[in-house]
């Protein structure tokens, strides 16, 4: 058997997230389709992220078994020339067939975008979270300390419908880059829990408002004060940029 | 009377062109109901431009009479927060009673987009011309110089139903940026006719492709050279970016 790893891009906006859910479309169904309509036979899709509805992404990426023997570029072409405009593959490689998307997977980079500008942006509100609110970015570097390194994100749970979720997470670089009228949250860790990064910029944004004072923050994450939790950050801010193998 | 001045941005996508035409959803006819629903009264709306079906703006500028004594600030949030959200008014302004969007424009600037990627990206494909042939860059901006300064385009007019059209257009800048992926075409210019900016890249890719050799552009502008017209480019790489007064 072949194992053929993906590179995928995707406008989040009009899709249920990437994970298969009946009558619904997502990114991982309209995938799986397009491959078995070249192929001819079912698959399975793996991959390394199963990112929310409405959220983005420059470089998901999957994997899948085939005894096809076609040629890498040519299923490129091929899958290109079936997938809906908003869902593109960015390349097909064989790999070894011990390869798993999820498990091999050595860090993933998640970009937020902040627009801060008093009016919206027509041409690139679907891709930025629109906060026209005051925000001190010197706290939001701040607050960034308590979320970099090995951390228990307790407080930041959401229940996912699995048990046992390990809350202990690595996160190796939190990047802010204020840029003229965004502000913009590069996220670089191992692996993250369910909205784990919508829920760190949701922590950041109240660290920027005033909302939250930066000394509760390690309450917060240890879920020792639960009304002070924050609030979870818009999904269309959000883009997958990178998955480390 | 008062007269007011509005600078608009929209993402062209979903909108039958700027000018208000029965049945069809056109950013004008959004605009006037806005502002008909706020102010209670009818207005006439008079633009820069009008902008073709899938084109975008970043500075479209309008003009509107009225008696009405609301503060501009005002207006500002009140358009804003009625309209929907492919468009936004970026400034509102008091302006003397005898300015005029359209008469008095010094010029305009428009930015085309080319994406030159052998993939597209489905985050950015309604803003961009993708084009994954291959383009000789330097071949493009040698044909700019034909298109430069005060130019007789005679042989890019298209009907637009109006007779006596002039053709002689003044053409002050063309600059091209090729950065990453994207060819970046600038042009500046005093005024338009129909389509001009379009069939002018149309022209440019033709020259980038060897479609048409640099030597028979004066015959193609002149109109002597009807069966070597170029195409016009696509809409959706299209943005007026500002207008100048």
């Amino acid at each position: 058997m072949r194992k053929i790893k993906l590179i995928i891009a995707y406008d989040g906006t009009d899709f249920h997230g990437w994970q298969i859910q009946p009558e619904v479309r997502t990114v991982a169904g309209e995938i799986k389709s397009a491959i078995e309509k070249i192929l001819r036979h079912e698959i399975h899709l793996t991959a390394a992220s199963r990112t929310d509805a409405g959220v983005h992404a420059l470089g998901q990426t999957a994997d899948f078994q085939t005894d096809n023997s076609i040629e890498a570029g040519k299923l490129l072409l091929a899958l290109n020339g079936v997938l809906p405009d908003d869902v593109a593959v960015k390349s097909v490689e064989e790999v070894s067939e011990d390869f798993h998307s999820t498990h091999q997977s050595k860090g993933k980079h998640y970009r937020y975008v902040i627009r801060l500008s008093g009016i919206d942006d027509p041409l690139s509100r679907k891709y930025h979270w629109w906060y026209h609110h005051k925000l001190d970015v010197e706290k939001i570097i701040d607050a960034t300390k308590f979320l970099t390194g090995t951390v228990d994100f307790k407080g930041l749970e959401i229940n996912s419908g699995k048990s046992d979720v390990e809350t202990v997470r690595e996160i190796s670089e939190i990047k802010i880059t204020n840029d003229a009228d965004d502000l913009i949250i590069d996220i670089f860790g191992k692996s993250f829990m369910y909205k784990l990064v919508r829920s760190m910029i949701g922590l950041l944004i109240a660290a920027g408002n005033g909302k939250i004072q930066l000394e509760e923050i390690p309450e917060i994450l240890s879920g020792k004060n639960e009304h002070r939790r924050t609030d979870v950050a818009p999904p269309h801010g959000l883009t997958l940029v990178e998955v480390f193998y």
